[in-house]
């Protein structure tokens, strides 16, 4: 069973609209090798997993985990991005009459963002192709789905190492520069599973191989240790540290180390009313009603104050 | 961000293998009114939210939460009506040689659960057809996405319904049934979130439409009160319960009422190894390395030990 | 713009129900090569249609027209073999309760039939894939659309051939030799448009080329004439006839005709409930009210029995 | 059976071409929620039908009858928009030679509207990808098959009110404002019926919510009440109207009308040839020989002037 | 430049026909991992190569080669096993009237076996899904394209070695041997390419681990040393050898050689005509003209003779 | 089986970067009429071929054997339109660091390319599609058959006809001229295929039919008399010559010539490395490990400058 909190495993910077930005994003999302394959296929791999060797699993599905927190960064991310792009001012229960306010959306690489999204995240790739199930490899011996989960982490890696040179976009550029971090401690991870049966990497991984701490956001996360963590995710227990831990299997003189949780975690931002998307398009008569009904405006008010103050760890957890 | 507990939503009930049923049952996980859909369609419609209406996006964010946990038992009970299907019964290290072994595979509905799969759960619905993402809809006018919504819940019903009547397998009838339940209730949460916007249902619902108790599975369930239930799966708070309470919009004078998480979870099974599926494959000489390497197997029979056993629900969450 | 009559192009003949036959089937219907590609095809041509040359319009646009009337047809035909294949004997409002009515459905070729549908015809091919748009062809060059139409409609009556030989279902049978005759018509239809450009086809049409007077249902069809008609299907006129007319292009010393419309048509047959699939699914309450509000129960008893009383063709049109 | 008049439901206004805008109305045509779908989701919901409940089987067909002249006029609006969009000049025989006379092409969002097609409308979405059967949902629940009917008609309206933004072209928002009425018309005719079993809409219909007489060319159709009909499009009769009257589920005081076809209907635009696309691409041999063939020619010139003057309503319908 | 001989890499051996075992050998084909996917992978990777280092796109481009001839084995092997199932008897030019001759074809696993194509391998899986090019990885780093052609290698030979436990019928079992004999020896050629660049694979290879010689077929095929071969299939000369040399990363102790060709080929059969398939399809007319024309026949007969006699290895290439 | 010389059938010419080109030419590899459909489909057929018609086998297995090297031709075309688009001049081992230097790729027409791909061909067509397997047709009958194949090209020759007025991009035109040749000699092999069988295509061939020698590129090849050949690639033998000879079915009084393969082949250009894309991405010291182990470095240089040489036909052959 799962559970969530209302907190992101990493920040969403603040910066203009980029639609563009936003649909090369939406590889990392919706793409053959996206957050959306590596969330399914751990996931499926550790529900239909065979046999008793406990840690594998732990670690399969520790990586699962997180990637569904990955899936709300990356979506969240991409509506940032798209937010406020066509640069419509009107009222709340305004509507924008015979303007051309969403003139641009026709002209955007993937106008699905403003006809089918209301200026959102959708399930698709950087071409708009939706994503498919045939992605997800669950092939149920145990070191083909290692090493074919190596390959897609090292894929996810490429991809978005990729997409950092595209746009200096602050608000794109740290949320890949995390995941550029991440996916790599993700080959780490697998790359460790097939060590413990007898394989040695030498000087191939990370994949790929370069200096990532040219990319400036990757560099302060590495200097935190973030690539050399795994994160269990488990309110009762895990064996993912039996594997994921002593020396990396970079082979550069690092060490691994299994937490529960990141040791860090972030507000998770409320999104404005676009009207001219019609959304949430309550009138003023059916906005009435809903707050009649509930009373919950107050309550909400006094809630996203709180959320805009300190957001101090989650001690109960 | 997201957490995990080992225990199941539903238990899995024992009974013979059935490729047939769990081919048909395969439209309840990958088909287009399936779990996998339901999942990321709440979760993209929480994580692209907006406006204030936090109550809504909660009651929304609930649902999605609970079908991940879905999508966990469904593709356990798969796995389940699979496994041991060709009934191998060679040693651990042992190879079929010439045998066929797998004879029965080629001739079922979609052999691909012994091909592609090691007698597994696949991420396609019941014809063979993968799932998409194009099932996905997430409009952003909240009216809109809550009607959306209601009709998912009310097909998911539907089909689960008919797939009842297919078989009379226990472990398959225990986990369609407690789905019945379930997108019943998820109806109820979306039809209520439409009638503090004034909707008056009258009775029309659940759809669809019929004397449910004479599936005696979903009886027991229903006197529980588990199709009046909601959860929100939440560790810091949230306000479902200001839709999802009070009357039901069934009409039928029962009441609704939100709790944190269902009053009981289950052990997850551990599957076998199939060695005529390769799965997980390990020799004699992997096996060995595996086992030296972290000496799991001695603290994995006990952590099985310790399943086997009374399953006290997890204090500390 | 379209207009309906409650007429069907062809009788649907009464059998056993035989959901393989229906399955192959699908491939007429939602197939490459199928009745919805024809259709969505030729409305294609004629809606994108450039040029003066009115006649070609007028032939590609009729036999749109018709291939409406065949996925009519076809869909109904689909509809009676799955109709009543569980055998399930309840009353109206009685749901099936634990007994496994449906328990050959998970064994069919297509669980969807039973699953998605409500015993139902689907826009799907004999293999399961959905229909897709890439299958119209529509390149705007009249040559070659008038080539890769004849290409279609040989490919059409090839396949419809072969299912011939699959079952002797009269229901099957009856529909599938229609099918061939009149795909035979239309690839006529087009040799003749090329003819009057200057093509002489020899001997090699129609395609597949055999003696199709064997099958003796094809037979009767061919000895009325039917395989040497096409229908301009226009309330306001048609040149279709000044190139449907004269020799046919398969040399075998025939003429075409063009006539508004086929000579004969058939009563639409109205489909029984099927309480096991929830169709329609109304309860004692619902049905109440549908009755009270609309009475409609009288008028629909007289009109069924007027439908059975012999169809006179409806003069007015 | 079908059958046709050559004249559209609603006028195709001149102005500039306008590809990107042709792009984003492709959603309307051949998008998850387009009028492909609703066509074929009420065609197969309609041959599919069980049960007597005649009114209500004959209400979504008299829907589905109309949605094949939407797919007529939305596709002559595209190739409209699509049209002149290189601005070749040259004469009808002459090829361009070695000019880039198609160079914008390339830019445009979907190339295929020059390369496949020739500046034609295709049966795809405004991302390219192909038209699915999976959308058509035909759950053969009555109760549930309204529901859906429902949710499409308002994803229509609301994906066309967000298009109309895009783009003052008037040939576009002429189309555009007669599909968001008539998709509201639609809505209406749903609703009503699930009013008939009881539900009470309040005020929530249609969706979106919002003041659309902001939109000129809406309101000028409501204006003439266009947004409170629905057509039988029957040669034989119908009992839509048992449904479709009396008050409207908007709950504004409106009253909803059935009429056997619209009051207005238009001339049906012949598309020029378009040489750089080789669309008809006869050369002056085949011109010479199809003349001779048919001498249409003189019949065709008369044709298209009697189309250029008034056109009034055929009397014989 | 690309040239071929008429020989196939592999005999076709005779036994029953096996609609099943062909169904499940397609996945082989047009499977997700089959021969249709490795040919196009390591195609365009050696079509997209960048740098200079040539031992490592020749090394990519020979397995390509020899993929092309596994897809036509494959093909020519499913054919086989579908040819002559339905047992009809007629003679050439009769049509098989009112008789059921292909009443088995509704029940097969794919009925496009015999509707789509004329008992002929399809482009398709063993569910039916048609082939993607989105199955193609071609990254564009060395590393990871090498990386994934081992997991694609390594997932051929796990499903393959899967599928032959799956019938004995012998048709299929020659060729799924020779083909778990060459994916093996595939992964050997990537592995070394890694090995070359520092990695030490310890004893994981080959995937899956197993005793694969208690399959006879691959035992002898072992014994030929078959396994540790690759072929250049180049006429103008190759680097390959530089890196398929020394001892094989199996580590195993045997020996890795690369070689022009491989040192036996076999005829290639011919298929014969199906009637009631209307495959070829010419009746006595066209047949007439065919012959009549080229007169190929005698020559046809001779050359039958010829290829019936030795083989012997063509000496000129 | 399939043999392969390091020559391109038709040389790359030089001209600068041009994505957008690019992309419109992945239509003639990745179309649903392109190349790889043409190599696929007619592959099939010569696999599948029944009876004993060996001079058609042998002419459809001739063109199929060329199209393999239309899309190495066309992959290598695009490579070089996309090769350096975004002028990063960095070193060998440099990384970009945090310049934008791929600023320009978001916004192109498809994103993949250099996401997805690094500056690559990619199997999908210019709207992004992936190819699909249900491109390739093979009915199984003769006439059909070449039926189907002729519509293929001609729909090839209309296509790439569109794209050549796209772009002046020389590197774009030639390729592309090329191809609209060759695609007509194969609309000429299928033609002549059906003449022998009675068929008169008067003068509606080549489709489309303009004057092509106003395309400069086009006149060039066909003064060469390239539309008039076609090629074997047999190493042992072809009656193919017995259909592709004699006049040709474009009535203009030429003859038509088989060849075993063109008169003049071109050198295969290498790619350079495109650091940006870390593509071959080996860093210095896996560079070195490549190049101790092989020694291939000096060899490789010699083999460029041996290929920068003249390019004499290999004799061997």
């Amino acid at each position: 069973m799962f559970y969530h909190v209302k907190n992101l495993i990493h920040p969403i910077v603040d910066d203009r609209p980029d639609p563009s930005a936003a649909n090369a994003l939406q590889e990392g999302l919706g793409g053959q090798f996206g957050e959306m394959r590596t969330m399914m296929q751990f996931l499926f791999q550790s529900f239909n997993f065979r046999g008793d060797g406990i840690p594998y699993l732990d670690l399969i599905h520790g990586v699962a985990m997180e990637e569904i927190s990955h899936v709300e960064l990356v979506t969240k991310t991409i509506s940032k991005l798209l937010d406020g792009a066509p640069g419509y001012d009107g009222g709340k229960f305004d509507t924008p009459g015979d303007s051309t306010v969403l003139d641009m959306a026709k002209e955007q690489k993937n106008p699905h963002h403003f006809i089918v999204g209301a200026q959102a995240a959708l399930p698709v790739d950087a071409a708009g192709n939706p994503w498919s199930g045939s992605y997800v490899h669950n092939h149920g011996n145990l070191v083909l789905d290692l090493l074919d989960n190596l390959v897609l982490e090292a894929t996810g890696r490429l991809q978005k190492s990729r997409i950092y040179q595209m746009s200096d976009n602050k608000t794109l550029r740290s949320t890949i520069s995390f995941l550029i971090v991440r996916d790599g401690a993700h080959q780490m991870a697998f790359a460790k599973a097939l060590e413990t049966l007898g394989v040695d990497w030498a000087k191939i991984l990370p994949v790929p191989k370069f200096d990532e701490t040219q990319f400036p956001e990757v560099k302060k996360l590495m200097d935190a240790g973030v690539h050399n963590e795994a994160y269990t995710f488990s309110l009762d227990g895990s064996m993912m540290d039996q594997i994921f831990s002593g020396s990396s299997p970079a082979n550069d003189g690092s060490e691994l180390v299994t937490l529960k949780e990141p040791k860090e975690s972030y507000p998770c931002p409320i999104s404005p009313e676009r009207p001219e998307e019609f959304a949430p398009g309550l009138d003023p008569e059916l906005q009435k009603l809903a707050d009649a009904f509930s009373e919950f405006k107050e309550k909400t008010l006094k809630d996203m104050e709180d959320k805009a103050g300190p957001n101090p760890r989650n001690k109960e957890i």
